[in-house]
């Protein structure tokens, strides 16, 4: 046998405090019952969450005339989360609670092309801007998290090969942060963010769940038995460049990633930008909304190509919800019909007698709520809990 | 807070037979401090295994002269189980002892689309045959595993709008052993059983692992963080009835789905059968080992056919493996340059960088090797543990 392997029968500081994150109040009692742990060991416990102010006695059983506290909850206002959202051509930012409740946000404009130093710069004022509408300062930051339109190295925080971040390749997100905060900073690719998002806000029984982004580019987040998940290398669902065709390439078109043929060339927004010859997304959603013919036919096109990786993706990964984001999600009615079409026609009757298509319920701000979440999940990790303890709340 | 939640401590019965299914022998203090359980729950835990005789003293360690045991180990010779690994044209039986280590093995011909009753029993009399040849009888059997080649409803067990099984659709193969054997029957798609055979045997340490295999038909298992997947309804990694292009389906061949297009309708063994006119997959197989211009060109298209498809689920799941197993593996030389050019050429470069793609290291047997420890897992699962104790070995 192994003389490190660990008791199965410890609960440790944080798993007690894992309990106050999800019930309302607990008190000693409750905490004795759920974790087995002895008295002893729960008062102990006990007295070192409510030393760091992680845990507080709680409003109902608050001390009174000597009388000890006898109920206990999470304190969720000790420190605040600063989370970016950060797409091609806009970003969200937003200052949550240790919940991952946002409590203060801002929308605006950005060309994430411009490359690092500016959007970072972006992110950084609009996170001073939010901590002085909040009353906080950044000694109050107990965690980053940024989520972006490319793909990324999920252990090293690294954005690699991203097709539209000019600049960005190898860029350290992490690095630039540490030096202007101290606290932990989390990067991902916003597809994940917004599969947390969806399914931790609107779909929590759901255990196989896909959200598929369609924006300037195409790209899908998935939830796997309950969990996001990111494959070996942080580079799961890429959809937007699963190829439509084999064979003839030259009368394909040349997608962003320097191959043909690929899903985002036909039906991502930039390529309707291109083929409708307007200067943006929302000007060719405009023109599909007013009901112009070429812009229609496109659409409907851009749906049945979507529909076509979906069925795809259903086929291997038989989830049970597929939820459709991203700026195209707006013209519903043009896209869905032939994602339906093509995902009925395609995938097994197995995979799809239970399947469900709909548009995404958070809209445009799925990728910021769930990159709150994550970056809770992150935060509270069974190895940060001695780093949380330390830190003067 | 929930009153019906499970303390965090209790190491249960399970728990403890799971110490010693994974350590060769165990002392008391070894359980005591593995578990962190007192020393009189540990010794009332190992009574009841001892009494059930899942757990026996050991060889070095048994009683001598008056002394106690002092070590002990996990009895693998307590019952025996019996696996199936059923593919379209031929079948592979077992019976294994209680850790899935295989005893005794039979390799014969069926043809699955005669329907579930003369292959099950068929499977029945090997089973019989492999319990005579072990001096075992049917009440030894403490499980039986069975993997198809077509779709599993994993809940139910039933087999689900089977392409190639004609007559199986919504069979209750479970119930048809149950009348026979008195122990859990398990049935699971043949890619899911070859994946966990490869995974566990050849690549424990890889989390995410794909087995793609091409046989009659084409299919996929996947090990998603560690465990099998199979989607929300057992439909998960159905790579062969992905189309290759959208548009003109005059063109395309007809697959056995009802579709047209589809990944099997070229590279499936059947496939190639079709297109060489030939009566059996073994002797399209010999055609291209020999040569035969036409074989071999089609055999080029069927890896780069497949490598599309692959590319598709590299995109999508991001695996640091690939298994390529199934007949058609033995034609490596002209399948497999196929399969890297387009997945090298498709997928993003954070997906391929640290990618293998190999050949099957356990040939035909993966399969049965894999069901085999899929069942010894379902047989310990913790809501068996007490009919597993009941149970006289």
């Amino acid at each position: 046998m192994s003389t490190t392997a660990s008791p199965l029968a410890v609960a440790g500081l944080g798993d007690v405090l894992q309990l106050f994150r999800t019930e309302p109040t607990l008190t000693r009692a409750d905490v004795i019952a759920l974790t087995g742990l002895s008295r002893s060991t729960v008062n102990q416990r006990l007295d070192a969450l409510l030393a760091a102010a992680l845990v507080v006695p709680s409003g109902e059983g608050a001390p009174t005339g000597g009388r000890p506290a006898s109920r206990f909850a999470f304190n969720s206002d000790r420190g605040v989360l600063l989370v970016a959202d950060v797409g091609a051509t806009g970003m969200r930012t937003a200052l949550c609670n240790l919940r991952g409740e946002v409590r203060h946000e801002r929308e605006q404009p950005i060309d994430v092309a411009s490359g690092p130093e500016p959007v970072l710069t972006a992110v950084d004022e609009a996170f001073r801007a939010l901590l002085a509408e909040a009353g906080r300062s950044a000694g109050d930051v107990h965690g980053i998290g940024i989520d972006v339109p490319g793909p990324v190295d999920f252990d090293s925080g690294q954005v690699v090969s991203p097709p539209i971040m000019s600049g960005w390749d190898r860029y350290d997100i992490r690095a630039w942060f540490a030096g202007r905060y101290d606290c932990p900073v989390l990067v991902d690719k916003d597809v994940n963010a917004m599969a947390v998002g969806e399914h931790r806000s609107v779909y929590p029984e759901v255990r196989q769940l896909l959200v598929v982004k369609v924006g300037t580019g195409v790209g899908a987040g998935m939830i796997i038995d309950g969990e996001v998940f990111r494959g070996a290398d942080g580079a799961a669902g890429d959809i937007g460049h699963i190829q439509l065709a084999v064979g003839d390439t030259d009368s394909e078109p040349v997608c962003r990633c320097g191959n043909t043929g690929c899903v985002e060339a036909y039906a991502g927004g930039w390529a309707l930008v291109r083929d409708l010859e307007v200067s943006g997304v929302q000007e060719a959603l405009a023109l599909i909304r007013t009901g112009d013919l070429d812009a229609v036919r496109l659409a409907r096109r851009a749906g049945r190509i979507l529909g076509h990786a979906i069925a795809d993706a259903v086929s291997l990964l038989n989830p049970s919800v597929v939820v459709i984001g991203g700026q195209l999600a707006q013209i519903e009615e043009q896209l869905f019909a032939g994602i339906r079409e093509m995902v009925y026609r395609r995938s097994l009757p197995l995979a799809t007698r239970r399947l469900t298509i709909v548009a995404t319920t958070l809209g445009p701000r799925s990728g910021l709520v769930g990159m709150a979440l994550l970056l809770v999940d992150s935060i509270f990790a069974a190895h940060r809990i001695d780093s949380l303890i330390a830190r003067q709340g």
